[in-house]
């Protein structure tokens, strides 16, 4: 088969790879349904993140299940599958408290942009829907995968709550979905920051209710301003700068919440600007499966429309024109059609 | 009257200072019924803070009313009053959202390691008791003002449950009050960090189940083996440093809670660090304003004593001796009779 091979800094390539095969006992095979780009990918694609030798690329995805390991009790061949970009058995400890991503057992999916995929720990990592979904479906179910559960742990990270001002740093993929999600539980203020239009539209269609288009220091002096000086109650970061990063923790109210998701790059934090900031943190890799059956609920029962964050579809082959129109901000994020 | 000042690092005198008088119209002054010497009031002291000029120390205190200014409602001359060591209006946004200790009028306490004390915005800082609590109370009243109401807060904003298990970096006063703090929100296991004798057994008395003498790594690593590798549900931060907030974070499990109350000295926090460690992190000044009532009626309920944490007690005029000896980690904490 063919897939998707990351080289070196711009160097994207769809080639012949390997088929993937099953590993271990726990292992599943899938055909992909749809595939897309993530934002992540472009930290080594602009050469800001090392490239050690070729990288598979891909961890975003939703399709069929055509092959299960041995030890694999719940899912089944036939089966339409969501999984999470981090797998995880679903039973250790952390797993229980809800942080699939920081499973005992997690690894971190690669390889999906491609029309198959190994999926490991597939019982714990895998939730099926019942029947196979309809096809206008699959970019929302495919959001889930990542962006959508990326951005709904952002708002749950930050404690979003019905009556809720929250902010959202960054206008990217995440951001947007976090908009969504903010949306969704409650908030009753959404201050996305965004200079771009397309952006700014979709953002308002998700439920933002101001846009503030400044950054940094006059971002959150911006924001200081919609809140009558008291900064917002949640804030998402959906960016992974040092200057995002300390434009959200700005921005919150003390006692407010920062729910941080952007993969930091260059983000140091001194103590006692912590200390006297006097906000919650909770960030990481989202533990995308605590919130899977319920956002596939919603897709599957049309309350939320995530997958029109997928503004370019490519068929797979031109994977390496998708990667530069993200790059160069054209497209906010790009389905590839496999 | 005569006042503690520092004049440098180890320069502490008991010397003649000003009374203080109602400066704005908000002010309460106040007779001391006893102070005490701050852990962080080492910092200073130690030179690892700098001091520029004379500084009037002590800001943890309790006394009688003997005059208020014009504008104050609700707190009146002959009161006894217990207050916090950052002053609050107790009426501005954040105050509501229970974060007194980044109120918009903030201003922290100084100069109450004397006989008399101004308390600015006295109705938002101060709270009275309903008659004169008995002698044996007061060092117990006096510790709610700062160092049980700063454990107390470590506890809340690390998030300890009925059930947690929960560890307390630093066996200093704060430390210790922490455990008791944890054990009055009903976690069921407590383990104390800490190598000396004294304090260990303070420790146990206030509700540690276990003891570990390791830091550093060292210290994470059993505290992994004592949680079957899975670390705290909560960790109390109560140092400052650099290594003890790494430590703090890294004997957390991942979606546990770090609350950080040891004022950061040199600590800086890497972002990648964080994001992968995927803990809630919150800290800051004690808004102890929020847990005074509460706390007040477990002293005087005699349910708590946090008054035991005082080991040595000396005439206010021996002040430099106090601060010598908690320097020389030969006293936990000192009261200061005035």
């Amino acid at each position: 088969m063919q897939g998707t091979v990351l080289y070196g800094p711009g160097d994207i390539r769809f080639e012949d790879v390997a088929e993937p095969r099953i590993l271990k006992p726990t292992d599943a095979i899938i055909k992909l349904a749809a595939t897309c780009i993530c934002g992540s990918d472009l930290w080594p694609y602009r050469g800001l993140q090392p490239v050690d030798g070729p990288q598979h690329m891909g961890h975003e995805y939703c399709g069929t299940v055509v092959e299960v390991g041995r030890d694999v009790k719940t899912i089944k061949a036939g089966q339409f599958v969501i999984g999470s970009f981090a797998t995880s058995d679903n039973t250790c400890p952390h797993c229980k408290h809800g942080f699939q991503s920081s499973c005992e057992q997690r690894e971190f999916m690669s390889g999906a942009q491609a029309s198959y995929a190994r999926v490991p720990l597939a019982d714990g990592t895998l939730v099926a829907t019942t029947e196979v979904p309809a096809d206008d479906l699959l970019p929302s179910l495919l959001a889930v995968s990542d962006v959508l559960g990326t951005g709904w742990y952002a708002a749950n990270a930050a404690r979003v709550q019905p009556g809720s001002t929250v902010a959202v740093v960054g206008d990217g993929a995440v951001g947007l979905m976090g908009v969504l999600a903010a949306k969704q539980m409650g908030a009753e203020r959404i201050i996305a920051m965004s200079r771009h239009k397309a952006r700014q539209e979709l953002a308002l269609e998700y439920g933002a209710t101001d846009i503030v288009t400044e950054r940094g220091d006059a971002g959150v002096a911006r924001i200081k301003e919609t809140t009558k000086t008291v900064g917002a109650d949640a804030v998402l970061e959906c960016v992974g700068t040092n200057e995002s990063m300390h434009q959200a923790i700005n921005a919150a109210r003390p006692g407010g919440s920062i729910g941080f998701v952007g993969v930091p790059h260059g983000v140091e934090l001194n103590g006692e600007f912590l200390f006297f900031s006097q906000k919650n943190l909770l960030g990481g890799p989202a533990p995308v499966r605590r919130f899977l059956p319920h956002l596939i609920d919603l897709v599957l029962t049309r309350k939320i429309n995530p997958g029109k964050v997928f503004d370019q579809v490519l068929p797979i082959a031109d994977v390496a024109e998708g990667y530069k129109a993200m790059d160069e901000r054209r497209a906010i994020k790009t389905l590839l059609r496999v």
